[in-house]
């Protein structure tokens, strides 16, 4: 009898400080499904520190209720100015603290990584990358926010990147994972 | 017999990705004593999350143990890149709800803010804070480290603040106070 291999659950977030998309999705080998995926709406209450800790609070709840095995966080690097950045680091800090002291392990990628991972292409549009999640997730309808598909689109970009480290160049799930893969068996012309 | 009023609880915190200061005081009135004071090293892992979930752990056992009234945090809100405020966020980030998730009241303040209030100076150098920290604590030796010494400024900073909300024109911990609280006594010439 084959070993059979239990999908991985993981949850992909998308923080910001006015709403925060999350998701978690069932992922095994090409079949990936969605458990849950929503936005937190944080513009109800103007205090910050509010905002923080129910962004800690709300997804420690959800680590504990699905156990995900890794966090994915779509976490750009530079932004409009040093003040927006700082108020993205610290929601970004309560989503990292409500993973890593649960013990689950958090990876981020770049934006420019997640469309690249889901597309192919870096620079796709935001509706781009929804066509090819709905395609993916054979989903009739998308999520209402793109902060949703956003977290979507992270917690797939990790089960993409652990399937190619597990197996080795055997598997890419697209082009420009090859060419990152085997930057010798593509020439540049 | 007047009533009594028992010395409230502050804890002061200097977040860097680094190294964190702390500090816990004792305030009544005029009386201000350290409960514990110190840094947290952070320098010893290199992983970024790591640092955040000591940051995060740590912290909710000061909490725990001292039952702070309030957390004050020493806030710069202008940094040298959005890179490094981006860490930063984080680091305030995993502090902040370190005290919002056991129900700590956040308070920041920037560090001219601290430096004004605690020598009447907001250009004030760090030993010249130090120094009037020294008076103030009636410490014989100042802590090893200025992260230490931020911390305990900030908290005192916030019992100085108190102080003048609770108690109404009555008191100052200092000239530049006097003048913030009472901007028609004092004319600019």
């Amino acid at each position: 009898m084959p070993a059979q291999t239990a999908p991985r659950t993981i949850m992909g977030v998308d923080p910001g400080t006015n709403i925060l998309g999350y998701s978690l999705v069932s992922a095994d080998k090409n079949t990936i499904k969605i458990i849950s995926t929503g936005v937190i709406q944080l513009k109800k209450t103007d205090n910050h520190y509010t905002r923080l800790s129910i962004i800690f609070s709300r997804l420690t709840e959800y680590i504990q209720t699905y156990k995900p095995e890794a966090m994915a966080v779509e976490a750009p690097f530079f932004g409009k100015n040093v003040q927006s950045m700082l108020k993205l680091g610290r929601a970004q800090g309560a989503a990292i603290v409500a993973a890593a002291s649960q013990g689950i392990e958090v990876i981020e990628y770049s934006p420019r990584r997640v469309k690249q991972s889901i597309t192919g292409n870096g620079n796709a549009s935001k509706e781009q990358v929804a066509k090819m999640l709905q395609s993916v997730l054979k989903m009739e309808t998308l999520p209402k926010h793109f902060d949703a598909t956003d977290a979507l689109a992270v917690a797939i970009c990790h089960h993409y990147s652990g399937k190619r480290i597990a197996q080795k160049s055997s598997s890419y799930s697209n082009w420009a994972d090859y060419i990152e893969a085997n930057p010798g068996k593509v020439k540049k012309l």
